[in-house]
């Protein structure tokens, strides 16, 4: 209705538990359209792990509040988006090869398919990401493009806490002795793309593998950045740095 | 522009090589929206056969002139809908097991990831399909409930010679001993769904067996219908019948 107007839409797709990175996502979305509409939908086929599923943080009166808060017009929390007879995905075969794709089996597909699910529903002029997000982004981009899909993809840099680790929902579930360990981690994520080296990365990938409380899944360069991914306790973290000095 | 001015679109979807059974959607189209598209596009993807696909006629002067004498505002024939790194698949895994989709490896993934772009680009109200690709009007109905893509589907009855055979582009690659051959199996096709017996079906197989130049691919009593796929000479025929007197 608001697209027959004349309204310039953007929306905000999120899994709830919204923090400052999901706040500067609904801002920036503010200034550029007329309204926005920000989701809120923990989508349980882009989950490989039952456990990651069920853990995941959830709080929908204090996500409501923030989203309007931040200025969005509807925060949309969907019960399911897939009927019990729901028999269709959409799976990109390139992009979404290597890193979390070869960890996370199913989870691309999943994204895919849930954000073409809202963009039908939404149909919005722009999606904002979050950038934090980074092989997401480039997988959505590329679906978007193949599907000719009619909206504008602007990914957001990621916003980080003041040790450097970047904001997410999973964050709310370290202790506080992951936290710090999660901190430690980030830190030596920036470093070593900082240094940008063949040396550097297989440097950071022993000191991980050293690092008490971290399990290292991959630190990979790709398209001159470094990408890595790991756990701190039963909490999964990823992050991605452009290499070299900025 | 036509829906932001107000203006309803209905879309007639088609791979050219236009007959009666395409003009009778597009006049349906004409009937029901302000404005009426229909595309012409040999989606390479739903070819499970090379020879199929370079053998499918392709006439498209005429094939123009057919959809605008019907009423047509838009003939649309892209060039092609795949990037060269196009990395994006819509698959449909439930109706879109058995009958066709058991022997056409992959087709029905093609006709699902070009009917979302196709979709995308046009941004009907209304698709209009011929019941003929039956199985295919299933699939894509539970594509796009399963997307929540803002179209509704209308399927048109099968439009058929008056031997009975359902009219289809590929029946003009038919020789003339062909031909006969197709119309006979057509007039088999109707008498075993009209008898609708387990009995009758098996009688058919037997028969379609023993019918010289006609290769049967398969008979099977789906949902209340007999659906029927063979081959006579290299072009593949397909009829679905309600079982039962009507």
């Amino acid at each position: 209705m608001w697209r027959k107007k004349g309204y310039t839409v953007a929306f905000v797709p999120t899994m709830g538990a919204l923090h400052d990175g999901h706040k500067a996502l609904i801002e920036r979305a503010v200034r550029l359209a007329d309204r926005v509409v920000v989701s809120s939908y923990v989508n349980p086929a882009q989950f490989n792990s039952k456990g990651d599923f069920v853990r995941y943080p959830k709080r929908p009166g204090r996500d409501r509040q923030l989203a309007s808060g931040a200025g969005a017009d509807i925060y949309f929390c969907p019960k399911t988006l897939y009927a019990v007879d729901a028999s269709t995905w959409v799976e990109e075969v390139d992009r979404s090869q290597g890193r979390c794709g070869a960890t996370r089996r199913g989870h691309f597909r999943g994204v895919a398919t849930v954000v073409v699910k809202l963009l039908s529903i939404v149909q919005p002029n722009w999606m904002i990401l979050g950038e934090k997000d980074g092989q997401q982004c480039e997988v959505l981009e590329r679906v978007v493009r193949d599907l000719y899909l009619p909206v504008e993809i602007l990914s957001h840099p990621t916003v980080r806490e003041k040790d450097g680790l970047p904001m997410s929902s999973r964050n709310m579930r370290l202790t506080a002795s992951g936290r710090t360990c999660a901190g430690l981690w980030a830190r030596k994520v920036r470093d070593a793309a900082r240094e940008g080296s063949r040396l550097a990365v297989s440097h950071l990938r022993r000191s991980l593998r050293g690092q008490k409380g971290v399990r290292l899944e991959y630190a990979e360069v790709v398209g001159g950045k470094l990408w890595v991914a790991a756990r701190v306790g039963n909490v999964r973290l990823i992050d991605h740095r452009k290499c070299g000095r900025q």
